[in-house]
């Protein structure tokens, strides 16, 4: 599993600074999530194949996590895309992206399928035989969620050394990687763990951008692999995050720790703060294994 | 007058190219005209003060010319921005955009005014004591304008040192300005040529893009400064040209030389062409004093 950060700044962007945008390889699929203005240019500059990304997941409408999606929707059109783009965000979504192809008379030579979100308790949103991702409600100032990403379980992993032990027909290693046990012709009783071992672990990502300090995520991205978390402000501007319903990086490291995740990565930075170590200066004293987004920095999970 | 090309490129943002808009400096004014997306890092680039855009002209409402509005509205709200904004542009433009800024909860601070366009000839739709800007109906795939600016005649300027040999009252100083002829306390008839020079020249900018080969504009733009026609296609193309409603170089050559005009700049290139110089070379035949645009191009008028 691999993160690839296209811009983790609040606001708007800039020349150097972009917003809120990031592609998740999980199991051969590359999910973007949000799409802040930009962000085709950003998927060229990580030379991201557009061919490669079918989900696209919308944490809330603010334009600094959105306004590039019409315009990689109106790309892939000109690009002569065929396969389907699924798009999942908050209700609105489809009839602001509809308004603006019908307004250029421009539609879609793929299908395009939105699935509007506007539940306010975790919701499976999607589901393959490798992978899940649910919702993760987030308290802002409009309708947000953060998204959170599993691995499902693998098979067992046979040992090809301890199999040459026992006479055992090829048709039965596939019971064997569902972790049955066998009674081999002899008669002999064959416990699963003596031919395998245990599946790869899964793994998981939460991605939680934009919401203030909400105990309530505890209990959703408890043990988590990777928490993306927002930390817009430092403690100097704790008002302006209640204010505004954002989080600073000691809230973001607080909820790390109550959630017992295993990295935390803060990003979502206000502009106004010119040096970034300040919000690890400000994480650490609540959560050890803290490290800070950057534009085109990639995350192995 | 000065004309900043932010970009002027067609159908898709690259990392290298940058989607129409330009900048129009005249008379104090700063015109923005067309908003691909990424206008606002292109303006933050040129270094073009946010806040002196007070007038944002949009031609059609494909994303290549307009996808970078919101972004640029929704950046002059979160610069705390307190200066009304004027917004010309194709009937629907008012929706999308106040859609999107109720989508996010997100009204701006300041006036946003709208002048929605659904005319087929020519109108004014800005006029002040110094310019006056008409739309120029063109002929693409959806409603589409280019836009006329052009100064107003200036007063005559007075000849200081002729005016030394005449006794002539200081409040009769307007009057010659205005082109009127004086009787002086003596009886001499004072012509107004004998004291004052023609005002300075009017200058005119024609921005003609995006359109098929149309020779209804030629009576618009007769013999304006400067006139700026899309290219998107070389010869080789012509048929595309026709299908897409846009115009090869020659086509936006013919067009200059039978406006008259003094000078013309072709832009709106399609991405297919490594060697921008063969617009020129399919130009020149056909009219002499005719620049390629190039985003960052500043052309002085």
């Amino acid at each position: 599993m691999k993160l690839n950060i296209l811009g983790c700044h609040s606001a708007t962007p800039t020349e150097n600074t972009h917003t809120t945008s990031q592609v998740l390889e999980i199991k051969d699929h590359l999910f973007l999530i949000d799409c802040g203005e930009g962000t085709q240019n950003q998927l060229r500059h990580q030379k991201i194949r557009f061919s490669r990304i079918k989900h696209i997941f919308i944490s809330h409408l603010h334009g600094d996590h959105f306004y590039g999606l019409i315009g990689l929707i109106s790309t892939f059109r000109l690009l002569g895309r065929t396969a389907d783009l699924n798009i999942y965000g908050p209700k609105g979504i489809k009839d602001v992206i509809t308004l603006q192809l019908k307004l250029a008379n421009s539609w879609t030579n793929y299908n395009l399928f939105f699935h509007e979100l506007e539940k306010n308790n975790s919701e499976l949103i999607f589901d393959d035989e490798l992978i899940s991702v649910h919702t993760i409600p987030l308290d802002h100032r409009i309708y947000t969620n953060g998204f959170l990403f599993k691995e499902k379980p693998g098979l067992r992993r046979l040992d090809k050394v301890k199999l040459r032990n026992y006479n055992i027909p090829h048709y039965d290693f596939h019971n064997l990687k569902l972790g049955r046990d066998l009674v081999l012709e002899d008669g002999t009783e064959l416990k699963n763990e003596m031919v395998s071992h245990d599946p790869n672990p899964i793994k998981s990502y939460a991605f939680c951008s934009d919401t203030a300090y909400n105990e309530s995520l505890v209990q959703l991205i408890k043990g988590v692999d990777l928490l993306y978390h927002e930390a817009t402000f430092l403690d100097s501007h704790e008002n302006l995050a209640q204010k505004t319903k954002h989080s600073t990086a000691a809230q973001a490291a607080k909820i790390a720790k109550l959630s017992d995740v295993k990295r935390l990565v803060l990003g979502h930075f206000s502009s106004r703060y010119q040096d970034k170590n300040r919000f690890l200066e400000e994480a650490t004293p609540f959560f050890n294994d803290v490290e800070l987004a950057a534009d085109g920095k990639i995350f192995d999970i």
